[in-house]
């Protein structure tokens, strides 16, 4: 049985991603990175969700990417708000994380050496973060290239792979995919700006695609919403 | 002018690398990365590199890699002492960090977007550090393809570049470097295992390459040993 190392950031693209990881057969090691973000229930989500997808062993560490500024989702730069779907794929947002998905990667290379696996598997996706450079195919075939280099067991021969399984996907069907494998989204945590019992906003980024989605896929919305808080498309 | 983020360990390697950016005219931010290791005087050490040389801005970022052990640099693993350098070469040694470079330039290339940095200048040896994977010049010349790939300002068009300008040089060759280039060896530390008061163990691999490198240089070697330490080699 392969071992992997999944990225679990406590959303829904990384929960899909570790029922797809078990779905293949692989003996599942997930990693939530702490890097700072506003967002920390999500490291209590993705706890939740990787005992619930029977993951061997949940590790977290962090890492302060405040100390380098530069995104709403670690420094004081608002999140933006209700904009339409068809809005965000213009441009880089602001909530893009300088060099995040090389960081995440980078910790998971780590962790994968040292446990000996040869699989690594994280939530990419080119269709609803299209704004985002670290989130092309091309930018995952490079890292691939990078892992195979960069290690003890790819110096030895070691087929190192990195996964992005959701990278052609829209949210819909993601939502579709994991529920198909059992993941359970009420347990994940999607908003850059929930409140502080963790209920989603509604209006940030991420809210509006997820709700999208789950409206797309015909699948009935389990996120839980801060009070008071209309989902967006439904007004 | 073109901004340089610069990888600073505190030790000589590092520093040459610092004093190479300053020539080369680079405005230079440097970095040192607090990945747990135990020689924690390396830290003290950076700044006080980074001071004389003139960095623009020095910056610490903290990720604690002991999460995933597997290294003598970072877990209960003994270091190796008393090897010639003639043995150092021959496999990968106990004290190699799992993914540790990937780590240290994906850092880099973080706070580099962050600041609109050209330019990231690190200490890869392939020379004394034949057996680390993440030292060969394969290694930084993917990773500079992956960070063209990854980033913003690469998704742009900018023209980000890896420095590695020890790649070729034995240890006396980046002294006699750093040395011509006004670096100052004796505020430096490279000891794997120093005292409690940052001297120098006179016999881990770092402090017997050290320690032949000054003598073939021709240069006096300013490293503060422990007490009642012979340093390598004069024996």
């Amino acid at each position: 049985m392969e071992r992997a190392v999944v990225l679990l950031s406590g959303g829904l693209d990384s929960a899909t991603c570790l029922a797809w990881a078990r779905a293949q057969g692989f003996a599942c090691h997930t990693l939530a990175v702490d890097y700072g973000q506003r967002h920390r229930v999500e490291l209590e989500a993705a706890r939740r969700v990787a005992r619930a997808l029977g993951a061997l062993e949940h590790r977290e560490v962090a890492v302060d990417l405040r100390a380098f500024g530069g995104s709403a989702l670690t420094a004081a730069i608002a999140v933006p708000k209700d904009r339409a779907a068809s809005e965000m794929g213009r441009g880089i947002p602001a909530t893009y994380v300088p060099a995040r998905n090389t960081v995440l990667l980078a910790l998971a290379l780590a962790w994968a050496e040292t446990l000996g696996a040869t699989e690594i598997v994280a939530g990419m996706n080119a269709v609803d973060f299209s704004g985002y450079p670290d989130c092309r195919p091309e930018f995952v075939r490079a890292f691939e290239s990078l892992a195979r280099l960069a290690t003890r067991a790819g110096a030895e021969g070691a087929e190192l792979r990195v996964h992005a399984p959701l990278m052609q996907l829209d949210k819909a069907g993601i939502i579709r995919l994991g529920a198909a494998l059992g993941a359970d989204y009420s347990l994940t945590h999607s908003c850059y700006d929930p409140d502080e019992g963790g209920g989603a906003c509604g209006r940030c980024d991420a809210c509006v695609l997820r709700a999208q989605g789950f409206r797309e896929a015909g699948i009935p919305d389990p996120t839980r919403y801060a009070a008071g808080v209309t989902p967006a498309g439904s007004r």
